[in-house]
């Protein structure tokens, strides 16, 4: 992997890093800022889209205070850089916690999307959507 | 909106047009090919990642093959090209037809990231997701 593809695959990280500290100054760290503010994208699972940077930061923040424990195991991550734009897709394995002791798994594939910037590589667009799998082996009780 | 934008805004329409004819050898046209193809990677609404152009193209198949009818409204377009690269970000409104005169609709969000190749702007990752919106007025019948 190439020193521009494993820098976009730690900024990659720490989107979910964020999420999973709950840190919304780290989050407002990830997405890009600047002149392209406004042209920043966010599709939560089974949401429409969100434009513009703080609409974004909005609605994580919604997010964090809802989910008093998330986490997140990415597999199949694809990371591709083509000049000052890189694209990583990947499935996100969740797990949260909605209170007490009970969790709850998920799955989700995204597409996230970053521009290289003087301060390094921003989330520009991250598309995220939920993975609706038909119960393998007929056994749910 | 500059050329270059309009020509991606046409390549995003031939994406949906392709569908809506249900023709396999325009939908070839819209997918990149060449050096990148391994990298091509489709998310259908619900389903995980495929990735590769053949793989991508065989699940085309499978969906025009068992979809009498299907049309699309595209709204919220919004078209961005840096360089080499465009993304298209649009809500997609969709009428599909099972058989005979049932139709149904539906609503999902698309993220289209094309490249620019000698043959013009080509999809390269397409990921579509469902808009899951509460009833609205609770008049549902």
């Amino acid at each position: 992997m190439s020193i521009e593809a494993e820098a976009v695959e730690l900024a990659n990280h720490e989107l979910y890093a964020a999420v999973e500290a709950a840190d919304l100054d780290r989050m407002a760290e990830v997405w890009l800022d600047g002149p392209h503010a406004e042209t920043v994208v966010c599709v939560h699972p089974g949401w429409p889209a969100i434009q513009g940077r703080e609409e974004v930061l909005r609605s994580w923040t919604a997010i964090m205070a809802n989910t008093p424990y998330i986490q997140f195991f990415l597999t199949d991550v694809e990371v591709e850089v083509v000049g000052e734009i890189a694209v990583v897709t990947c499935a996100e394995n969740i797990l949260t916690g909605m209170g007490e002791s009970a969790l709850a798994g998920g799955r989700a594939v995204a597409t996230n999307v970053f521009r290289h910037t003087a301060s390094g590589w921003r989330l520009w667009i991250h598309h995220a959507s939920p993975v609706i799998t038909p119960a393998e082996g007929d056994d749910s009780s």
